[in-house]
C-alpha cells in the first residue's frame, strides 16, 4: 500500500477509537479538524519508511508508531496555535481549531490528541507486546519534557535560551522519535536512526524559519514573519537568509550520509531530497543568492 | 510504608524524569507547581488500595498507575483553570499555574504532565511487560475522549448535555480507572473494581457541586460557586442541597456494597468513609437537614 494512503487510513482508524454516539459532538469534530486534511505527513512518513527499511514485520505497529507522532505534531500545533502563543487563525489552509471552535475545544483537542497517541499505540501492542514500553519511552521523550516539544515551546517562555536547544527541542526531537519509533516497531535497534532524525529536524526547523521570511502566506497556508512579530529566535535572524539556507543543505546533506546502508536506503535519500525541494524549493535559492549581490533587500 | 508517604514520593521520583539541568527552568517550577502541594491524592490512593487488596505483587508498577491516575487528574486541573476554562486564580490554596506562570506555560505545563504520566507508567514496565497495554488503555480511557476527563470538559462546550453523562465523563471515569487499573496492576482483572470506581467518582462529583454552594472559600482553597455564575451544570442546582446530599449518601452507600470481598476490604471501607467525612461533613448536613425546615435560604 502507498504509504501516504496507509497513514490516512491508520489515522482514521486511530481517530474512530476516540468517537462514539455518546461524546461530545462538537469535540470530535474539532479532533477531525485538526488532523484532517494533513499538512505534508513528513514525520508519520519517516517513521514508516524507517520501519520498513529494518523489515517492517509488525506493520500494524509501525502504523500506531506513525500515527502517535502524527497525532502528536497535530496536538502541538493545535496548542501553539491558540491565543496565548502565536494567535493563529489559519492553519493548513483553513480555520485553525480555535478559529473555528474555540479556545476551549482547542485546548481539549490538543489533550485529547496526547491521550489518542499513546491510548492507540497501546492498543496495538498486542501484536509484540515486548516491543511497548520502549516504543513508547521514544515517543513520549520526542514530544514531552524535559527535551521534547513541549520544552521547545517552553524555551519561548524563558527571558534566554540558545537556540540549538530550543530548535533540537521544539522540532528536532519529534523528527529523532520518529526515526527511532520507526525501528523499535519492527523491532530494530534505534541508535542507527537516531543521527537522521536529528539532522532532518534541525533541517526541518531551519527551513520552517527561512519559510517564515519568504513565503507567500497562500501556498504556505499559515501567516508568515510571525518570528519577527514575536521575536521568537529564528535562524534566518541570527544567520541571515543566506546563512540559513547555506546550514539547511549541509544538515540534509548530513542527513544522506547519515541513512544507514540498508534495504530501504534508497527510498529514504529519495525521500529526503522530494523533502529539500518541498521545504526550500531551489528557485528560492536563486533567489535569495541573487538578492546577496543585490543593493536592495529581499521583499517576499 | 504509608500510602500517602508511597504516593508524594512516586510523583516525586517520576517529576524528576522529566527534569534536567538542560530543560527549561520554568516549566519545572510551573510543573512542580502544579503537583506539588497536593490536595487528597484521594484518586492515587484508591488506586494503591485496591492494588494491594489484589496482592499488589509488582508494587513499583502499582506505583506507576496510581502516579498516572494523579498526574492526568493535575493536568486536568491545570487546564480546566485557564481563563478559557473556569479562569480560577486559586488552587489548593494557592495561586493557579496560569496565576503564577502565565496562560502559555499553564497550557504547556498540562500537555507535559499527560505525557509524562504514559512514559512514567511505561518505563516502570519492564517489571511486568505483558501487563502494561491493558493497563495503558485503562488510563488513557479514564482522561480521554469519547468518555474520560476531556470529553467531560468538552461537555461543558456543548449547547446541551445530559447531567450523568457529564459527571461520569468528567469524574467518574478517572475513579473508574484508578480502582481499574489498582487491580490491573496487580495482575487481576479490572472488571470486579469497576463499580467502586464509578460509584465513588458520581459521588465525588455530587460532593463537589454541593461543596461549591456550601463552602468556605478558604477551606476549600478555590473560589466557590462558580457553577452557578458559570451556567453549569450541578446535581445541586438540579436536585436541591437537601436532595444532593441524600444522593451522594446513596452512591457512598453503594460503594461500600461495591467493595468485593478481600483481604483490602476493611481498609477500603474505612478509605470510603473518611472520604465521605471529608467531602461532605455530617456538620454540613445537620445545617442542610435544618435549613430545609426553615423559612429563609441557606447562606454559605
Amino acid at each position: 500500500m502507498d504509504a501516504q494512503l496507509r497513514i490516512e487510513q491508520a489515522l482514521d482508524a486511530a481517530l474512530r477509537l476516540g468517537e462514539s454516539k455518546a461524546a461530545p459532538p462538537r469535540l470530535q469534530a474539532a479532533t477531525r479538524h485538526a488532523v484532517f486534511p494533513g499538512g505534508a505527513r513528513i514525520r508519520p512518513r519517516l517513521c514508516l519508511a524507517v520501519a520498513w527499511a529494518c523489515g517492517d514485520d509488525q506493520p500494524a505497529l509501525a502504523d500506531a508508531a506513525a500515527v502517535a507522532i502524527e497525532l502528536l505534531h497535530c496536538a502541538s500545533l493545535v496548542h501553539d496555535d491558540l491565543p496565548c502563543f502565536d494567535d493563529a487563525a489559519l492553519r493548513r489552509g483553513q480555520a485553525s481549531v480555535h478559529a473555528a471552535f474555540g479556545e476551549r475545544l482547542a485546548v481539549l483537542v490538543g489533550d485529547a490528541l496526547i491521550v489518542l497517541a499513546f491510548r492507540n499505540l497501546a492498543a496495538t501492542a498486542h501484536h509484540a507486546p515486548e516491543r511497548l514500553a520502549r516504543l513508547l519511552v521514544t515517543v513520549a521523550d520526542g514530544v514531552g519534557a524535559p527535551m521534547g516539544i513541549v520544552a521547545g515551546q517552553a524555551w519561548e517562555c524563558e527571558a534566554k535560551a540558545d537556540l540549538e536547544t530550543y530548535q533540537q527541542a521544539k522540532t528536532g526531537a519529534l523528527f529523532a522519535a520518529a526515526t527511532a519509533a520507526g525501528a523499535q516497531a519492527a523491532g530494530h535497534d534505534p541508535d542507527a536512526w537516531l543521527e537522521l532524525g536529528d539532522r532532518l529536524g534541525e533541517a526541518y526547523q531551519v527551513a520552517d524559519d527561512i519559510r517564515d521570511v519568504m513565503a507567500d502566506p497562500v501556498w504556505l497556508g499559515k501567516p508568515t514573519g510571525r518570528d519577527e512579530a514575536l521575536d521568537r529566535m529564528s535562524s534566518a535572524r541570527e544567520l541571515g537568509l543566506a546563512g540559513a539556507v547555506a546550514h539547511f543543505d549541509e544538515l540534509l546533506a548530513g542527513a544522506v550520509r547519515a541513512i544507514p546502508d540498508c534495504r530501504g536506503a534508497a527510498a529514504l535519500r529519495a525521500l529526503v531530497r522530494s523533502e529539500s525541494e518541498r521545504l526550500v524549493p531551489k528557485s528560492w535559492v536563486s533567489r535569495i543568492r541573487a538578492a546577496q549581490t543585490a543593493p536592495t533587500p529581499i521583499s517576499a
